[in-house]
């Protein structure tokens, strides 16, 4: 398979070492806009087992040659991705990324969506997006975890995430070091927020064929009792060590599902949790929590053959994984 | 969907329960071959919301209509299920079949399973052995649980089931009752083991990728320290109280694989446990361990519907749920 890894941040540069020592997977291309990448070796920017030079287009790219597939890593947000990957799709180049609004987009860009499934069934690309949250930890692995049972009436999933063992971007992303003030203000403009928790919500309602009445969500500061210092920056006590979101969907006044996802400095007890409510029980526990930055660079490559078996179009890791107990009860 | 339960045993009607009150499901059939259910409804002999009466072969139920799928559970020798299916599958019928050498069968009953394959590729059936072990906690789960990996170099799976909670064939069949030396005398006659652990196993080392230069099976017995009774019969001390069955799987005298089951009556930590080594770490434990006959009947159902959308042919489950971490390193 030969690849073109869009977008070297912290998670593209993980990607980009993993195609590099993965048997039967060629880096034919890099692209990055930061001046300082462009022009360089992938083994000089990220470390990989990789000669190829990062260029600041895929045009610059696509010139050398056919390309299967990208593995691209740049944003959250859906409509500025398919700006980016618009041109390579056209020419039926498949795509997967780790945008977290591509990871289940039929509800929230339903638009943008449908523009993207049409492009790649008529160019004859494949278009994924994927990772380990949203992707996998709280939304597939769920889903997976109900294939055993008769029926299904509530799902409850759980991450605990230390963010002192994360990427810098990321700590700053959770709210880490702020006040509590500043914390609220980020919430109101909305940058705090987890993306991809409604979509991870959403594979699990529609997987699982349920109605939903109402949606609950809620986003609290998890505050620091002493001081606290990871390897880019401080918290005082009082101040905010990270984040707490919780979505809840209920169907006729009962909590259908409840999703819990906490991500700060100082977590004490790392870990996912998916609780199955129904016949038989599941109760699954995955002891200090899936790492969030390796998985999720692994789960691209190794959603990368199933993807590209597929018909043309836009998939999403309900297609890939496709059972689970959707037992036709409704909600 | 419009099924036809065959085989009435104490998994089968588990089956024909669910199958009954599944929304867009239609029992429009039932097999059996005891002349003590044959002719009662299925209501009357399993409790199931199903009218649909007994007979004692397929060719009686077929010529009431249209079949999809046969729900099969009657035994775990292949090549005597094939003798039940063949006439079905001939006219085009699925298969989904809890029969536990079908569960992966290429290796071990490499023969009947490329007859079947031919077979339902001819007429354009779906055959599919499934269950939850195997078919899920000891080989699917582990595999699924390695997709956001970046590379796997060993797997370790555990299963301590309490034979107590399960039906008095599976107590009986583990050993439970017997004199040490009346279970080595089972061993040697085959009959105490577990059949579909081995299959389990390749599964997981197919799955992988891997290559194995060496296997090693053990059968040993659990011995009861105090008498134990259950509702079917009573364990005195130093009697087998089930049976611990473990494989192992080497390359370059290296264990790549470990699985390790145990059966026994009194058990007092059940569960499931998936250790993953690798990039990341995965650690799993299900608490308490799934219940093995409710969710075999629950995992039929589910498996159903993408089984009927695959191509004709002999499916594993490694084709209904195709992501993992194959991460071309061979072993």
């Amino acid at each position: 398979m030969r690849v073109v890894c869009f977008g070297l941040g912290p998670i593209g540069c993980e990607i980009a070492r993993v195609a590099a020592s993965r048997p039967g997977v060629e880096i034919v291309g890099a692209v990055d806009m930061d001046p300082t990448k462009v022009g360089r070796s992938l083994r000089d920017v990220v470390g990989a087992a990789s000669e190829v030079v990062v260029s600041a287009s895929f045009d610059e790219v696509a010139a050398a040659g056919s390309v299967d597939a990208l593995l691209h890593s740049t944003m959250s947000s859906l409509p500025d991705v398919w700006d980016q990957v618009a041109g390579p799709v056209g020419k039926g180049v498949s795509v997967i990324s780790t945008c977290e609004e591509l990871s289940y987009p039929w509800h929230i860009r339903g638009g943008t969506a449908r523009d993207m499934d049409a492009a790649a069934r008529a160019s004859g690309a494949r278009l994924l997006g994927t990772g380990v949250n949203p992707g996998f930890v709280m939304d597939i692995l769920p889903l997976v975890l109900t294939s055993p049972c008769q029926e299904v009436t509530r799902v409850h999933v759980e991450r605990v995430v230390d963010a002192a063992g994360r990427r810098g971007p990321l700590q700053r992303k959770v709210g880490a070091g702020l006040s509590p003030d500043a914390f609220d203000a980020m919430v109101s403009a909305g940058t705090v927020r987890h993306v991809g928790l409604m979509e991870s919500a959403w594979m699990i309602v529609d997987g699982l064929g349920w109605q939903v009445d109402e949606w609950e969500e809620s986003i609290e500061p998890v505050l620091a009792e002493q001081e606290m210092r990871t390897d880019v920056l401080t918290i005082g006590p009082g101040q905010v060590a990270g984040v707490r979101q919780t979505i809840r969907a209920l169907h006729q006044e009962r909590e259908r599902l409840q999703m819990d996802l906490s991500m700060y400095v100082g977590a004490a007890d790392p870990h996912d949790r998916v609780c199955v409510s129904g016949s038989p029980d599941i109760d699954v526990l995955v002891r200090g929590g899936m790492h969030g930055d390796r998985a999720t660079a692994g789960m691209v490559l190794n959603a990368l053959p199933p993807l590209l078996l597929r018909p043309p179009g836009l998939a999403t890791m309900l297609d890939l994984l496709p059972v689970r107990c959707a037992d036709g009860r409704g909600a």
